[in-house]
């Protein structure tokens, strides 16, 4: 049984694309925020490069505050906690670093993510997004789910031509080559429903 | 032989489900404060994703304190223990996710627990309640230990329409989809019997 | 060769029951405190659900200091080592528990245990003493011992009750339900020889 | 499908060569800084080897900040993170220390690092370059990305002695001994566009 | 080729005695101290138990400072380091516990260990010295490594009963039940040559 | 292919001899200094024991800063680094110690090592070097490098008879029995170019 997309009005859900040896699925990015000296919590069965794409995506996040309009103190103020359900499943490999960099965005943005929309590929330190594989399982699942939009590294654009445009019917696709561009596409100018006033280092939001 | 229920007046004593080969059983979440720092002691021979669901439990609970009526400076001024007896036995998965949380807030609050009641679900960051299996083992645990009425996520419903109806004779279900429903049904309005009066970080409780 | 009891004067100095494939023994808990700020210290080749039951023991007398007329702010002034010879033999088990807590007790109200007095048990956060296995080896190794008193969860009582009566000469039973009534019935109201002035927080013992 | 070198503006990333037995590839060395206390972090499914490389290039420039123009206090007031893409690929091995440390010098001195570069060596804490092997399957994989310049170690030479002169066609060799000679030819004395105005402990940059 | 005992006229140098598959030896027990917070540092390729030997004498001695005659305050301005050559033999077991005891006095209050001394005895919390193993062997060793006098735990010493009496010439034995006894027989009340002027944390020595 | 002894200038750089299965070898310990708190950090694939040697050195050298002409307070104000290159190859045991030995005096004094010097010996707390072995082959490599001069442990003395005379020719042997006698030797009253002006608790060097 296969998970369907959720309308989810929380900060920091987003919906990634996962791809096993039983197929294709969605999987959700959440991530909160409590009061804290800026530790980073991960959790939800989590393989090592998966980690350290929750690691890079912050670390992008903190040493380019300026470009998402984020206060950086505010990364000394806060811990970040991000989970991946379902908790039983063990899940590694780096295809959901764009879905955890827009997590985070929306997180200390306090804006919503963009609705049924979903999102796969890999991300580095240079702000550049990186092609993945079992990009037909993903999409098929996706169509599933009732995803309606879908951001992909420029470089899989070939995976998509080899697929029969009768599976691809009611999918917008939107192909990237840096990470700026699917926060452009991810997170819309809206707040969240009850938006955190995060604080800054100066005790000021 | 099988645990029972035990009416129990302490904070942060809550009744969970358990499944394992050898059948279902009840299992108790405890949780107690002492003065500290912020620190989670995790004990009772748990799995990695068992400790994790207690972590996803306490990040979703400091993040979201308002909801709960929690003053959030408490929890700098106290470290959390949460522990699953029996000492001796292995234990893993995701389900006892709601009972920790509820343990959780009965603990933060001094509020009692409802009497008689049990639960197994998994918890998400989103604040999500999610489905989990060995439902039918559960439930007659639950009954054998004389529960009365139990609490599972609105996904496993389902699972109980499979049992035959005299199984389920004398236990009351709570459906839920959300963290926030887990709460209403299981923490009372009750302070429990000497209730700790807890200190924020003003110094005042 | 098996250990005999030993009337110690030693605060923190208590008698457990141990059971393994060769048989009963009894074995010793012991604690100590030296000036720090709160760390636990473990050793004796202890295994995981034995170390948990150490840091099940201190954290509930700390959450209950108030229950065992001990000044909280001690905890932050003193680290506690719990040791178990004979170093050499790797032991495991949470049926040490109530010797654990009994042991911590003594130490931090420098207070005598009983003598001639011996205990098996597991304990948990919600203040109950949980049933163990082994009994009927540990009860011969306690007489072999020369030991008189033996302190057992209420759900041992049938163990007792299937041992010839002629094993048990000699001996007494207390079986208990929950913690309180083990530290009523080991730790008595004399100070240890010497005992250790303790300085609380603010600079006064 | 093989890497093509990317001209970037970006401090901090520099183009290694890789070997494994499925032939020579590029890699790419990327490094951020985001305020912090010091903290080095790596990722990129490292092996113990390569990532004790990047703690030698760090630990170098931090002891010879002033033969790279640093200024030693902006060690304490910024975390670096250093990533090696792609994140599945699990990677091993000292070559990537020349570029490991011309990745951090152009981070901390947001100097342009020279165009159309790739390099492999080994570091050492006296400031020595070792040769390193795989040398002719990185050299067919630099030229196969387009790269035109290459630094080796003086040791490797003879390395490249061995290829037939049409494989080196368009590629210039540059033969060092030590790490000074490393960062005189790959870094340019050029800004890097919007270049990180770096604080030092003084407040001011 | 097996040591020799050394006239040494260091403080913390004590001579131990082990016993393997291929037979006696003795072996020397080194601790210094530098300035630092406390930490306790543990070389010689030890094993497990033979480290927590050197965690319990250092805090028997911590809380026991006054038996010793040692300002408590010292403790916290030195780092402890407790080597045992040679490096590259794998040792374990609790017996050198005495001597690690004895070792750390001689440190904390720059008295002369006794000449031509070994020693073989686990040690406890509680102040009690333990029998151990390999007698026969160690002796024998001890001998040979032209050691004069032996401190044995008290229930060895039918042990030493069993060894032929010409095996014992010149050998002088002392039997001990508590580890202040210990103490009595082999830390002189001479200080060492160049003894370290300790400093509490008044600023005084 | 061998290596080869190098002039070094640097401050820290020391000859040491290594023996393995497939013959002798000099290797180089390095070892730099940055602002910092103390910390210790080693590199080269470095196993247990060798590790450990680098801690006794460093920690021998805090304890008896006097003895070598240091002043202690410089320790609180810099991270050590020590790394054995080449990084790739695994390396363990105890023989580098005198080496390491003498990389941190030189290091911390800012003096030059001896030119054309070699050495291989283990170290203890106590100020003793501690025989080794594969002396043999490790002669013959130190002449292959062009060493001068060679360090080893008195007890090593016996080794050396036994190799032909005709392989020793040119080479000078330095027989030790203690650490003081390897600083005397290795160290020279010379400053490095540009040696570092270290500083002290004070702020003055
Ligand atoms: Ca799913
Ligand atoms: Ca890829
Ligand atoms: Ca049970
Ligand atoms: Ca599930
Ligand atoms: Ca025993
Ligand atoms: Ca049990
Ligand atoms: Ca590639
Ligand atoms: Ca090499
Ligand atoms: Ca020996
Ligand atoms: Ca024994
Ligand atoms: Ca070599
Ligand atoms: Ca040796």
């Amino acid at each position: 049984e296969r998970d369907k997309y959720e309308n989810n009005d929380v900060a920091g859900v987003v919906t990634g694309l996962a791809w096993t040896s039983v197929g294709g699925d969605i999987l959700f990015i959440e991530s909160i925020l409590s009061r804290g000296k800026g530790a980073l919590n991960i959790t939800g069965n989590l393989g090592k490069v998966m980690k350290e794409s929750a690691t890079i995506a912050l670390e992008y996040i903190k040493a380019n505050a300026d470009l998402f309009g984020i206060d950086p103190s505010v990364f000394e103020n806060y811990n970040v906690h991000i989970h991946v359900p379902e908790g039983a499943t063990p899940k590694d490999g780096p295809s959901a670093g764009i879905a955890m960099l827009t997590s985070l965005v929306s997180l200390f943005s306090q804006r919503k993510v963009k609705k049924s929309l979903a999102m796969t590929g890999e991300i580095t330190l240079r702000g550049k997004v990186l092609p993945v594989g079992g990009i037909k399982e993903k999409i098929l699942a996706a169509k599933r789910a009732r995803i309606k939009e879908i951001i992909l590294c420029e470089d899989n654009r070939k995976d998509i031509a080899e697929i029969k445009p009768e599976y691809l019917k009611g999918l917008t696709f939107h192909y990237v080559r840096d990470m700026q561009q699917v926060i452009d596409i991810a997170v819309t100018s809206r707040k969240v429903a009850r938006p955190k006033n995060l604080v800054g280092t100066t005790g000021k939001p």
